[in-house]
């Protein structure tokens, strides 16, 4: 079903981005999700909370009311609406308004902070910008590709993580803050990302000589998603560049930019 | 000499991957192996094991028996026994149950959590998994390709790290922490692998610019072991492709998961 | 409008690289920079000032006469004096100069500190020396081209970083240092760089565990601008082979300091 | 002037390695090397120098001694004695005996502490290593052909640490630990190389926004060697396997360890 009159103009405005009203909806949207996140950031601050606290409390009703009528609105000039709501957008959408009403009902400040949290995830909406940039596409397709391999990664990590840890329960004990396996590992885990808070270390001998066989080890594992990852990239970047042949000499490996052929001059394609 | 029978049956079941009651048997154990291990984990916290002390104590005998038929399985129904109990996984599985059976002769407290961390070994079993994804055998295989490289990069790093611990050693000394060479060159491997705990940290001028000249350094190591395994990797992934050639054009370059040559528009063969 | 006499010559010496008079000046020029700056460090040494802040003093308005001197010159020997004086070098040599003239007026011990630093970025300057590396374009092209992926990827991690860093106050709380949610996501961005300063960290097995999954993110993260960064200078050096063809059979992919074709043992022409 | 007699069969067992007396006597030097660094390392060790004192002095001369008379043996076998001697080994080999005998001579216990330490530099004899694996070629030349491209990087690196540890200077001050420039410029380096030592930390919103700033610049800046190496490592990989041509049908792309052309079946020599 084709939408008509003021349900396709709305429909144009809110959810595409090829009319001039369209692009300006989405970057006052974006600004207000900004905004509107800073604003739940502020109100985190006791300081800021104390002495503006009517001023924040205000323009978060503001911002719940807007982003109220537009999650009314996208509803209303939907072309399949079952479809929106249950979208992750749809959802994300509802996500970000429930909070502020929930507040108004279990009204306990601890409750409060919970619930103004979720209002985070809006910025995941910013996302949207991502469709802009022709390049995000390269990057998603070289991490998608690359999924099994990082899996693979991810595994092997944590199987090492465990065993180093429990290896250093053993050798460290509770005595020098290594209480439990699941504390081990949680240390492990932060030296082998090379992290290193320092609130735990190691203080025997042959604990330092393990601490340093696992450091050495995330070194070396460091390099392995990076390696995947630029593996792949490169992969794309080279299936990038075969795309754009020239029709008359029909050879490869233009710039994405290259608006004539290197070899014989002809004028290119455009490549989507 | 080929099996037959239930000896044959079991042996699909248990060392096969190829049935839903072989896949179904491996999902299970896995499922087994990750329950148990975190059940070693969590009697290592004192407040569980204070407190559940007996249904982890009750848990732990009910996997171990379970593994104990396991592994009593996996000799009677191997093609070769001796193969199988003397191969790497064999030997592992053995270890996984025999920690719990010296824990009821050498009864004492300690030496009980030396003998259970050695199932943590068990969990290298789910490396089984790895044999699922095909993606894992290119990994491994850049990792094999670069396994020289890789000797003399950590040759390398290992002098370095004595070399500038002596010299830290030398410069801050006792008083500031570095307390003796190999504490200063366990200083050094913290500080190169930028891990940097905190716990030891150079006080003087001298110091504090050496340790800058040592930051700079790792920075500058941690681009080899990963140019050397995405080098690898990005060859493997070109000598993957290469692989997928057409039989009408002769031409490769084809992705991994291309089904028309994309030069022709011919049916590829599928490559194992 | 051409230079003649005088003009001519002192424009030769001062802005061009060709002559040995030329040359000769930058490299007297990038010494009295790192000269002033190294001066500027010590300055801010309390011993050092106490002691010889006479000298230092001294020395500084050496400088700053010399700089001004050069930068009369180099106005006076401008082929159009408006655009060196509006140019973004012509800015920083007056901001090199003027905070030592802005203190005589504005005599305030902590404001004369907040001019002086200014004067560190006349160290931009050195970056001229970049011109002399002809490998510097290389990087600058491998740097641009990735422009749009390097934005996407930012803007990604700081979603990441609000989000974890509300989750992480949520869970925390103002008791263990994460007194607010800005503070909050300062901590993640401390740890998913694989920072780790430990001035604050996570003391509740809740916030331990997220802190293991804001970490093992951070690493797989890491490798995307290096893989980014790879990809493109991986594509511009072989970029930069194409170019070199050989004349007598056309053939590409010789080294940048090959002199002869590695086919046919033609002599291949320079490339700039 | 060739060698004879004896000589020459010295020099063949001292400096070759194609017989096997050659290799024998590599592989006790590179022991002996590796023993007496770690005596050094145990010497510094204040418990184990107050137990086996004596026995450490005994073996430090007995390794003093030993290396005396290799050296004495490599001056009386070389083909050019007065370039063995000038040599970089020879200077090693030299600097690696000298502290025992200086020892004699200044009799201060730090002095002597001091030039022990020297002797540490004979672990770059193990550096012959790399001549055995035919890889490091690879990794050097790599290496070497990007020595410009990093120097340009490391240039930018210190411009940056010098400017953000100004501001950082600025912003803190000495009350939260940037006691001064140089100071504030080392808190840089530790912060953009994510090493984040954590003696000194930003206490102000505004320098943990800095701070958070130059993180995530280290951030990007960690992809630029990497990208560097990487790109030349593969450049290099790939010159390696054009090297490698079939002679039947002239077609390259082989795998190092490849024996028969891929193509075409034909046996392929061997390269170097």
């Amino acid at each position: 079903m084709a939408l008509t009159g003021r349900r396709k103009w709305l429909n144009e405005v809110i959810f595409g981005t090829d009319t001039p009203a369209g692009r300006g909806f989405d970057v006052f949207l974006i600004w207000a999700i900004l905004i509107s996140v800073a604003l739940v950031l502020l109100a985190s601050v006791q300081r800021i909370a104390g002495q503006y606290g009517e001023l924040l409390f205000a323009l978060e009703w503001f911002f719940t009311v807007l982003f109220t009528v537009e999650y009314l609105l996208r509803i209303y000039c939907s072309v399949n609406r079952r479809l929106y709501i249950t979208s992750f957008y749809g959802i994300v959408d509802l996500l970000a308004i429930l909070p502020s009403y929930l507040a108004l009902i279990f009204a306990g400040a601890s409750t409060l902070l919970v619930v103004r949290l979720l209002r985070v995830l809006r910025i995941f909406r910013i996302l949207k910008l991502v469709r802009y940039l022709r390049d995000a596409n390269t990057l998603m397709r070289a991490l998608y590709q690359s999924r099994h391999k990082i899996l693979v990664f991810y595994a092997s990590v944590l199987v090492l993580c465990v065993i180093f840890g429990s290896v250093m329960f053993l050798v460290e004990g509770p005595t020098h803050g290594f209480t439990s396996i699941p504390k081990s590992v949680y240390w492990t885990i932060v030296t082998i990302t090379t992290v290193g808070f320092g609130d735990i270390t190691p203080q025997t001998s042959l604990g330092q000589a393990i601490a340093s066989l696992t450091m050495l080890t995330g070194y070396a594992i460091i390099a392995v998603p990076t390696g995947i990852v630029t593996a792949e990239l490169a992969s794309e970047l080279h299936y990038e560049r075969t795309l754009n042949r020239c029709h008359n000499c029909s050879r490869t490996g233009h710039d994405r930019d290259a608006e004539y052929c290197k070899f014989c001059g002809y004028k290119l394609d455009e490549v989507g």
